[in-house]
């Protein structure tokens, strides 16, 4: 393998696979990033087994080849080199990937590519496009609502479903669910769903924020284990999480007594005052939903108390339909979502202390972000 | 205690004290800031009893008085205020702090400030003025020549010398040692040595850039036991380390078989990219010499090594000056002192390989730096 490719793309794609490579491993060769001759173009790839992330790179090709090399130091490097050409040449013999570029030369041992894991291809299932900025603000909006914890495999995972021309991206963790539909740019014929890995779509979306791609191709193969996006110059194969997502439609209320529509940027301040005092007292963050009358506002009380170090209360002029009402949420949670909508203004609708409310965006019908509320004295 | 004060200037002033509250303590008043009434203005206070920081802020005050406060979660609350007027008031019997801001409401459980540990006054020995950008800039070029771990405890400290008109800060950590001289606006009396804690130099230039002053006034009490360091509206007193500073002078180099000038930018990016393949070799990095001749320019060449996994060289113009030369330093080290010059250029000064090298900035000779090569096989 012989070529010359610019520092600026090789680094950017070095740090568009390296986060795929694997870190600590049992099998070391993970470790490792493929470089690769590919028709005229440099590839680099990263796998840690759960998903592989591919690029490829202008580069004037001398002599085809491949090789992996440790990530995390040829990245370190050529981040750290001028820019200018890289000529990059390996040495058959000694396995010795040798770099030069300016007045910097450096030889790195590789590991012979034939014992890289083989990146899975997705072929033959369904095949699809979404807009990538609607996509990236999707799973913005539906991520942080997935279970940290591995006690229940499919909810570390996103639910998607692609029925017809519509993508329905859903997450829960037990205490709160979040529902988000966005468009396919291309209709699916058969329905179907997946469970996608949450790491694997935070992932997808720091990486679309370096592509100069406007949509984002998606193939689910036939056997739905396995997951491919593509992008302008990057892929991403995934596996599925296999197992059966809740039926959750049946836990979004569909109705409400009390409707609250409040500035979304003041709410979120608001919540963020309460949650300091709401630390000691297991982050319970207390909402007052006052309608007000002919002359006065309708009034939002966000309020959290902790019996050693004090209490706080913040109010927030809100337009309240229904009657007067009282809820209790783990501040965490408001913060959460309240911290990724888009929208200016949001509706918070309950029925009762101890029924799940309901929160969405104003002006949008795309988004449903439900959260369990806590048991309180009030 | 009843006052009014800016919500600005109570977040301010609480982030200038707020990094001396001790955090976790045998004393529990220690992670309180003390908040009182002094002279028309509102105090803070706040002190991990090696070093205490006190700061002055406008307010309308109605009712003297004082109290202390949990500071993380004061500073947290207040941080979280919208830009407005903060009202304050001490409840005389629950001890609570209510705190009112637009329609923000909290009371925090207070301690008596009776209770709260005296800060010092420094009064009687030395006091003279620096400028504080001089001040600042000799700072960040010494204190990280301090020793890290307490096994020495004078070595922990900057030495700081005043003598007549100069101030000469020096420190120390048996690997390195840097010296700077620096201009005092009022000369001294009587020649004064003493250790200062590198974390009380630390904070101080943090101080420093979030105060309006140009001098900065410097006390010594008699005993030596206390420094007091005082800008516009904050002071900073801190405990002096006691003990013997190490005779420094005899072991800086008064003479060089070589001397290298280079661009400080580049041996400094030159030497990063060295220390990347240096990790596994021990932090090793070689600075090979080059002379050149009459046609052909000065070379230093910056190399690692490890056998594992590869090694690397890069190549500097320089202007060289007496024989070819080679040592070997921890690359760490070089990293710390050139990341801090100024100078656009720096001069190296080597005997053999087996004595300390010294590095100079070019242009200046108020700044000096000493570095224990390391024994290779070349």
């Amino acid at each position: 393998m012989k070529l010359t490719c610019l520092q600026e793309n090789l680094n950017k794609g070095l740090n568009i696979v390296g986060k795929a490579a694997a870190g600590r491993t049992t099998l070391p060769i993970t470790n490792n990033v493929l470089i690769s001759t590919d028709d005229g173009r440099l590839k680099l790839a990263a796998t840690n087994l759960e998903m592989a992330i591919s690029c490829w790179i202008g580069a004037k090709i001398e002599e085809e080849g491949s090789t992996t090399i440790p990530a995390k130091l040829l990245t370190e490097f050529v981040s750290s080199l001028p820019n200018d050409k890289i000529d990059l040449s390996l040495n058959a013999k000694s396995k010795a990937l040798n770099i030069k570029c300016a007045r910097f030369e450096a030889r790195i041992t590789g590991v012979d590519s034939k014992d890289f894991p083989p990146i899975p291809k997705v072929e033959n299932g369904i095949s699809t496009k979404v807009s990538i900025d609607a996509f990236r603000q999707a799973v913005s909006e539906v991520v942080f609502a997935s279970a940290a914890d591995e006690s229940r495999p499919v909810l570390t995972g996103v639910n998607a479903e692609f029925e017809g021309s519509t993508l329905t991206l859903a997450a829960a963790d037990g205490f709160r669910l979040a529902v988000y539909k966005l468009p396919l740019l291309e209709s699916v014929k058969t329905t179907t769903k997946v469970i996608i890995p949450a790491r694997t779509l935070g992932e997808l979306s720091r990486l679309a924020s370096m592509d100069e791609e406007e949509a984002l191709v998606i193939n689910v193969d036939t056997a739905k284990s396995q997951i491919l996006f593509r992008l302008k110059n990057i892929e991403l194969v995934s596996q599925l999480v296999q197992g059966n997502f809740p039926q959750y439609n049946q836990i979004i209320p569909q109705s409400f007594t009390t409707r609250v529509v409040v500035d979304a940027n003041q709410f979120l301040m608001a919540t963020k005052t309460a949650t300091i005092f709401a630390r000691d007292g297991g982050g319970i963050v207390r909402l007052m939903m006052n309608p007000g009358g002919d002359t006065t506002p309708g009034k939002l009380t966000i309020s959290a108390r902790s019996e050693e170090v004090g209490d706080n209360t913040g109010e927030l002029d809100a337009v309240i339909q229904g009657e007067e009402a009282k809820i209790a949420f783990n501040g965490k949670y408001l913060l959460d979502v309240l911290g990724v909508l888009k929208a200016q203004q949001v509706a918070l609708e309950v029925t009762s202390p101890s029924s799940p409310g309901v929160i969405k965006p104003v002006g949008a019908d795309n988004y449903i972000h439900v959260i369990m509320p806590m048991f309180v004295q009030w």
